[in-house]
């Protein structure tokens, strides 16, 4: 019993990716074009991703609130900008309880139209702002070209949502949401974003401004992982959500919303897999720790069997482990098994590592034997906690010299169009839709983001790399998913 | 600034019901008629019903995942009774991204199907059974008459689905689920139930047995609280689930659906409120404890709020509390506003209590000076962790002692139909549908449930209540939501 290999990244990334997705038990196709099925492996991961943002949410001052799925088509006309954007995408419920409905309903895509509406009600006064608040759920999206959490019709997301009584409150929270994703990526997942805004062509329809966390994939194309839009008094004059202020002035009120959803989970496979498989970042595996116990005979399975409970039991307070009991299977198809599921930490006990008091830990990030080393029963729990922060930092340590090692800066449009075959260009932008659409059109390569001033050169930027007009932005420009 | 009385239960319960989830912001009415928008409080509510159960779950082996929520209308035609059941409550999606869909999809109003039609996909050998999956998620039913959480187009709830390799443990599964919701409901929702069978006119569509958990409102109404269906192999043969067992034989699975939803909270709210609005069990209560400092003028102002700091410091780790510091309303608005949202316990800390280094702890389960006690500073803690005990404990008494009050044995069908004009009948039932109907056309009141062993008396019972032919079950008959 063993599984075929998987393809190799090198020779067929997309075709790993699938293949990972479906042997790990992540995710499955659903019979419906394009829905995906999430797995309780590809679930307890994306519960681990709910709780470290969650967390993060709730610590700002947050809190979680449910709006329906359904929303009346006519909403979506009020926002000019939001119409256009969502129309086309569109799943349409015209039929209830058997009878057609006066007006069809949209399944949401998003919630910025449904929550103004009820915002409408609610908001009086400014004793009522800000409006902090979230919602886990799912939305639908009618979307041609699908690929398991990367683009699926449904997916799962969280949408965040405020309301504010000025411009800057509202400006400043979306930063500050920006960098909670920030803040989460990388000490959660071992992914190193670059925070950025997005240009006008690129940005969130309806949107006054839209920021991003840009991450880079094993094969060098740009992911969007999370986004926070400044929404300005689009929606608050599209739904009238006014409010008294201390001046005793009736004011619309500066809205704000941002999204990290399960597509998230594609990033981590594609930063982080290898040949082998996933590779998980530890603080959001949902096993931490597999303890895989070794023995020829019925006589040396019972002994291993109970040391491994033994050690299972002293770290099952700290850690997500588990003891891989099963007799069926072998050792070493164990061993291949837990790799392709990503598992950061393996703990191999044997009969001769019983006489000494040991076991192996082997560590998912770095193969084979400079991965493994030996370590006393005693103390453990904290081997393992020391061992997890290491992978995590060594994850972290390895994406980002992956990404900074294909970040290119071309002098030329001509080496622009190379550099975006290999990786990233950073590059001066006079910020016209042209030459935006210019890229686009010669080497499939988009705007990704405006970086921050820590993710850019000090200088300023000198010439447009397409129309050679005095540059008014650095941007990163890439192949994107 | 104060809010109007909300009516009386005992004048217009509905009416009462409708006001307290409307003020205390648990929830309110969507655009879309029967939708509802489930607010933070609320919300909170849920979170904490989900944690609690969520445990039981994943202690009794379960594991979430996620399901599409667009099901292929032929889906449902494959179970005969299921179709029956949910064809006329079905949403359905015609249309996506701008076009006529070539095959409709309901949003799904329960995922018998879609998870049939994966598990015949991954179901191979008696090696992958049981198979123990459990889902949270939203559910939409086309219902007519509705009413906020107790019945609502869409629903939040958490289905599980499990399959077995025998019969034996499919329906041992069945009733372990039970026996959760029925911990969950006593020991986190001070809700008294009663379990018993489902008679076959009231069962699940496509179940062969359903169980359930029956409470009794405060109106003396029933509510089915949970429940748990042994779906034998109807849906293993609909959708072709077939092992290979251990004798090498292939054989369909047999499995079981459980599920409890945001109906809960209808139930939390009619069993434990009172005319001042919510009273929350205090496991499951968003705010366990509130601080409400008292003070006449600014220098007593800044001297109690920084008191009640610590004291909400001293609480914060151990229980959920609120710090009420708002300087715009009294004290007095604050104590109805808090009653009015059931917070379970209110610590009240002004001048005087601050020269004896006290504070006044206020249950919300006994109003007035009997639910009043003085309690030093020091050992905080610990007096207010026994006391949220204690509030548990006897709101679990009132409403046990509240039910038994209201449940009568009546020895006529005429005394029959007395007694379901007050409260629950316990009695006799030859086990036909057409006595059954009959209780329902003459009285309104319907069968609630063949209560267990526990819940039933020691003697069998004698004749049927409507048809005077011998009995065959003790049943429960009762008006219901």
């Amino acid at each position: 019993m063993a599984y075929p290999k998987l393809p190799s990244r090198s020779e067929n990334f997309a075709e790993w990716y699938n293949q990972v997705v479906l042997r790990a038990e992540l995710a499955d196709y659903a019979p419906v074009r394009g829905c995906m099925v999430v797995r309780p492996y590809g679930w307890a991961l994306w519960e681990n991703i709910q709780k470290a943002l969650d967390a993060r949410f709730k610590a700002t001052g947050h809190q979680n609130a449910a709006f329906p799925l359904l929303i009346p088509l006519s909403f979506f006309e009020k926002e000019k900008e939001h119409v256009e954007g969502f129309a086309p995408e569109l799943a349409v419920v015209t039929h209830g309880g058997g009878k057609k409905l006066e007006e069809p309903l949209a399944v949401r895509p998003t919630s910025e139209t449904i929550i103004g509406y009820m915002w409408s009600k609610w908001i009086r006064s400014y004793r009522d702002l800000p409006m902090l608040l979230n919602q886990w759920g799912n939305v639908v999206r009618w979307e041609l070209r699908t690929k398991l959490f990367l683009r699926t019709l449904e997916f799962y997301w969280q949408e965040g949502h405020t309301a504010h009584a000025t411009r800057a409150e509202a400006e400043e929270e979306t930063l500050r949401m920006l960098r909670v994703y920030e803040d989460f990526a990388v000490n959660e997942a071992a992914i190193p974003v670059i925070p950025g805004q997005k240009s006008e062509s690129e940005k969130f329809a309806g949107a006054v401004h839209t920021y991003t966390i840009e991450a880079m994939m094993g094969d060098t194309k740009a992911l969007q992982a999370g986004t926070s839009h400044f929404l300005g008094q689009n929606f608050a004059r599209a739904f009238d959500i006014q409010f008294l202020d201390r001046d005793n002035q009736m004011k619309y009120v500066w809205t704000t919303s941002w999204g990290l959803s399960t597509r998230f989970i594609g990033a981590i496979i594609m930063v982080h897999g290898d040949d082998q498989g996933l590779v998980l970042p530890p603080r959001l595996a949902p096993i931490q720790v597999v303890i895989v116990p070794i023995w020829r005979d019925d006589a040396q399975q019972s002994q291993v069997l109970e040391v491994a409970r033994r050690l299972h039991a002293a770290l099952a307070s700290r850690f997500r482990v588990h003891l891989d009991d099963r007799d069926h299977v072998t050792p070493g198809f164990k061993f291949n098994d837990w790799e392709m599921r990503g598992v950061p930490v393996r703990v191999e006990i044997g009969p001769r590592d019983i006489a000494q008091q040991v076991a192996v830990l082997a560590r998912r990030d770095i193969p084979g034997k400079a991965g493994r080393q030996t370590a006393p029963w005693e103390g453990l729990p904290e081997r393992v906690a020391d061992l997890l922060d290491e992978i995590h930092a060594n994850m972290l340590r390895k994406a980002t010299a992956f990404r900074d090692a294909h970040i290119q800066r071309p002098d030329s449009y001509a080496a622009l169009g190379e550099a975006v075959q290999q990786g990233w260009a950073l590059a001066g932008w006079c910020g016209r839709a042209e030459c935006e659409a210019r890229i686009k059109a010669d080497f499939k390569a988009t705007n990704r983001c405006l970086p921050f001033e820590a993710h850019r050169p000090a200088e300023a930027p000198d010439r447009c790399i397409v129309c050679g007009e005095p540059a008014r932005h650095w941007a990163f420009f890439a192949k994107a998913y």
